[in-house]
């Protein structure tokens, strides 16, 4: 299904008025004002190919309705979701749930999307059918030489796969632990760890970034053996300048202070990027800012500090990503209301007043710091991204419209009601 | 498979010698040995049926090989467990997982093994094939009559099945919550959930029990309706005295003093009894006692005085079973793990001198009461069990036994490599 | 110090033209303006004594200047934030560290003040100068009778303090516990804090009520004899109606759902009110909003439903109080940080579509509920603040207002650089 | 107070028949026990000056009796522990708690006791009296130089007052940190505190190590500017081979697996050391392996076969300090406990058979892995430590003797009831 761009301009039209008088409001408060909706035009966030689906835990998966089928349906619902922002222009595949067949079919068909292909994500943490070794004890931290050694070349052919697509990057989520203690001798895992990464670091084109994830349990309850940004950086370090730490929100311990985390790693040039999502527990993959918005916006206040700082003026040097998982949410709508949060929260940092932050901070200005940052982060920006959104052509209300559309439907008149996404 | 009783005394007149050095030594300095004795030999733990296949995480399942392929082979491998142990000697059904078929013939098996049937556990957290209508969004606590109403037939359901099988408990976890603050109103919920509760309150036979678990979250992320032990608590006072609150020890927030918890619910008569089982993180269900047994040791010190002080002189007043998910562990080696540890802490708790304990905490003698409970704690207990195993005719060493009679390959014989146990 | 009327007139009648413009496009959003506003300018917070002063951790306590140094200016620095906001009129003392001599005097100053006297809260976690006992092992659930003795009579004189003053509430912060496995019977502990409680209940006047917080851990970090919402509930529920349970932010393990427990305490009629601060670790007593402020606004989210629902259409039957420690901030601007920071979220509750978002609920719509609460939580609220303030007479900005009236200053001219309040 | 050593032999003689009955089985079923015994010889930990006073909480401190008044009473406790253990034979101490006037006098008296000085421990986490700047917003870190060099110049002082007592290394924790999202650069924090670092470091002798201690919260709730394990081995990575990384164990965010840090750290030559304590919440500070001894039994599993693997076959080049702050207990008992509970748990971790773990480990079985490490952690290995003892000349049950020869009434006879040690 493909977007009637006349349908989303009469939308448009209906609340321009309204529009119009907001963001007069703000072009008088906020004095980089057009820097601002530039760079939020500018700002894109790719869309995880196994999102499109509804996702399940380990007690039960409910299923939704029109899910994509393969591929080339996947593509259509990211299109989708970047007709209505415009900040979504590409996907990222995970092998083995999305295997291309016909790459340069493939690249065409994005391409006349307006998508491109994102970072390719590998998967060691299951066994295929049909496979005649298991991943039940890991797989490129593994005892057995021979079980490591296809974990690399998984890594490889993804790169390859990655490579035809015109993706710029491999994303490594490691879920390789133990359950129990004694069952695993750390320095033995990391150093098994390291070997393996350095074979697939070796078949990484030169321009690719290699994303090293970390996560801080599950699937596994007692060790993890990427467990924190420590472990990961350390790894990084010793790969490599194209090896870099990648963030997921629901990836840390209760109370870790993530920001701090960013702030550090960008420093260090070591960065690769985020998965997004929220929780009130653990690895919850939430919508992101429906737990806690305030965080995302702490996030990105940093981001945006930490790349002026190093002379980086826009934030698409840095991947971006959703990884949530819709267990009770339409997807579309759920990515859709994670897009919209992900963005509030960098306009709010975009707007933060950076001269008076800094004066505040150099006298211990605690109180006035707060205050700083509050006023950006109180003040209603939903117009800026609906400013940025009319200049993308995308729609003034993106879920307004994906519903007055009645998009699902027409995917489930397509698709059929029990479609069920690859991979789930 | 059933075990020849022959062997199991053959491998056990090997250690003998050994052993009964050991337990002289403990009979010379513990003064209520034999009653510590004819505890542990009445202490019985109910194995779980879900318990018996390998379980796995959202992110997938590794399976064994040989598991059980219905109830029937369920219990068997019960059998083994209570016969290596003499501990085991009851199964806890989870409808629709194990429907029984033949009520007269399942008895007749069940009680041919020397076992009976424990609590019976209902599910309203998956929906089952071909239901036509969905829990996705809860059962009892539901906003639609008409699927509380369904959810409240499938416990009465329960309830019979477990009647014609000699049965005195239901236990209920109701997974019931909402992932997204604004989902849910949560006292509409609680109502609702209450209500629902009354109706299978009273189909319950008079000498039946209803164990109302609770669990701060999973499957829902951002409430769960019966989340805390005070919110069973509470519904359980407004049931009646039927309704107890059951203790699962992976189902509480990081740091919770799941030891006075339990001791307050003995206190007020509400303790229905365990889910046994051991986490480093949420709901791990790692094997009992493998992560932090001196938890496990602190709950029984409250249970053992506890229930002294309540003149229940034996643990058999109270609900014990294991519930853990055996991912990378045969789970019959596992379960013997978990019922090790489990009457390790429990002979432990049993050997604490209470009266020099109360002397010390009438004294506020801190470092003293210490000392008294880590004295019993750093004893070496484990002649004390294989002594009340020599007594009832079980295995002085369940694991080597099962190791050494290679029970697990005769279980793939006679089932196949790649059954799968019914649930799974 | 006493703020000239004036003053602030002067101010506010700077920034009028501006807010004038911001209320009229909120007045066109805001079907209930008008109640809103109304609520907003009846909703009072009470200021606790000891906040008035710096504090410190155990680690060390860095001093403010021009602290008050006894109970009448702790009354003039309420009066100031009360002047500054109208949201402020009334103190809670804490007896010992603010012991009134002349009843008569105080009350009459605090009527000039505009003031009067909230819950009167005990302290029997410390012992103080001179005394010839110990509370070091506890107080109310202390082993030893006359302890207990002492610790009650404490409080029945607190209650005479109070009922002296106007007050019309015992805020019982209880920190008995224990440090070490062994040390404490728990069950002997809560039974003896029932007999304590008990006690004083009888001495409390019939149109009193009796706060019983709660807290997960510190001072004491192995068990707490009030540990969570349902062993506050447990007793309140054994002493009888004037006994509640009052929820400090900062007294919950990580993850817990505060919201729902306030959400059952208000069903229960047990809800007594709130220690607001907010916290990222444990009790951390930080400016309430400062960490997360979405929590702030879904605990308000419950209350504004809640209350409505009980037919009590004013927040005025709870009681609220900020509960913080200003250790890096000056502790005026700090607390007027937390009233604003509170008035937002009951301000962003009180304009949540009530009637849609139950009609989401209803139909399990979970992205539209999101969306109907996120849209209230994000409209920027504050001049709902502001002209509510202007109507009470108030500054426009408080914040500002301190900081340009230089009102610190004044106060150390008055009080000395070196001033300390008493209690630190 | 010294002890005689004739009283303590006379009380060793009491137990002697019973102790050598037990040792007698455990060397039958230990292969290495004569190794085993002589590493618990060998093996010495540190006491903190700070440890021999009672400690407090921000809400109150109940002080103990007969408290050391000075640096040679301090001294004359250790000596006590280490004349009852043998395990305790140097003192850590903290300035400018404990500022030595005379350094030959006080050489010379520790060399009589028997002791020598471990790590000196610097403090810029508060302000001493008369000072003339404050540590209020930090100190390494501060946004003023003058503020850094300050605090450089104290570190400087306290490493030349170790030097000329034969310390041989530096021990830093650093509080500074923020409390509130604004206050702090996260970046020019840790900028400049490195830079403070490198100062420090230049003036290190070259036989020191410098011990960079890490903490995730408190004294500052918000962020922390060396958090975690990987902040400070980023921070010990930039400064060279002499900095090194402390592990305090009540320094974790929940569910951290400690263990495995220690692994990796032992792995990178980063490892400095340990301050030993338990905790159930945060940094609790209670007794060693009064809370989960199964942890502290895992953290010296990964030291000696860590150790054993880089060919350090004794545990004596690490740091080993305990550092508890007891609240409840007589200081003395409290680390005469602290003692018992780190050497079982390196006795336990001995005793594992390490060949049979490598097998369980390379064929992933991993219930017989947990068996292994199990069976050694349930052996009581008590009378291995009381064998060091006595081949020692120290006292086979130290609380014991401790109790019977009343040394806590002797110190008071000296001390008189009140003293208070220095610091608190």
């Amino acid at each position: 299904m493909i977007l009637d761009k006349q349908k989303i301009d009469s939308l448009n039209s209906d609340g321009l008025t309204l529009h119009q008088n907001k963001i007069q409001v703000l072009k008088d408060s906020i004095p980089n004002f057009e820097e601002v909706i530039s760079k939020l035009v500018d700002f894109q966030i790719a869309i995880p190919s196994w999102a499109l689906g509804t996702g399940g835990t380990r007690f039960g998966r409910f299923a939704g309705t029109g899910e994509p089928r393969n591929i080339e349906e996947k593509l259509e619902d990211v299109a989708l979701l970047n007709d209505l922002t415009k900040s979504c222009n590409s996907i990222s595949l995970h092998i083995p749930w999305d295997i291309p067949q016909d790459y340069d079919a493939l690249r065409a068909k994005a391409s006349d999307l307006g998508l491109h292909f994102d970072a390719v994500n590998s998967n060691t943490f299951q066994d295929q059918k049909g496979q005649d070794f298991s991943y039940k004890f890991g797989s490129l931290h593994h005892v057995n030489k021979d079980i490591r050694q296809k974990a690399i070349e998984h890594n490889i052919e993804v790169i390859q796969h990655g490579d035809k697509l015109g993706s710029k990057a491999l994303s490594l989520w490691l879920s390789d632990g133990s359950d129990f203690p004694g069952e695993l001798n750390f320095r033995g895992a990391f150093e098994r760890t390291l070997e393996s990464l350095q074979e697939i670091y070796k078949a990484l084109p030169d321009d690719w970034k290699f994303y090293i994830e970390y996560k801080c349990f599950e699937p596994h309850f007692y060790s993890t053996t990427i467990a924190d940004w420590g472990q990961s950086y350390l790894l990084a370090s010793k790969l490599g300048p194209k090896a870099v730490t990648l963030v997921d929100l629901g990836h840390h311990l209760p109370g870790a202070n993530i920001e701090q985390i960013v702030s550090l790693l960008l420093m260090e040039d070591k960065l690769a990027g985020f998965h997004f999502n929220d929780s009130k527990y653990s690895d919850d993959d939430l919508t992101a800012g429906s737990i806690n918005p305030y965080q995302l916006f702490l996030i990105f206040h940093e981001l945006v500090e930490g790349l002026d700082h190093k002379g980086k003026r826009h934030a698409t040097d840095i991947g971006w990503m959703i990884d949530a998982s819709h267990n009770v949410k339409d997807p579309i709508e759920d990515l859709l209301q994670s897009v919209e949060a992900i963005k509030l929260a960098y306009a709010q940092a975009l707007i933060i007043d950076q001269n008076a932050l800094t004066g505040a901070q150099n006298n211990n200005k605690v109180a006035l710091a707060q205050d700083i940052i509050q006023d950006a982060y109180r003040t209603d920006v939903r117009p800026l991204l609906a400013e940025a959104r009319l200049r993308s052509g995308a729609a003034l209300s993106p879920i307004k419209a994906f519903n007055s559309l009645d998009i699902r439907n027409e995917l489930v008149k397509e698709r059929g009601l029990h479609s069920v996404a690859t991979g789930l």
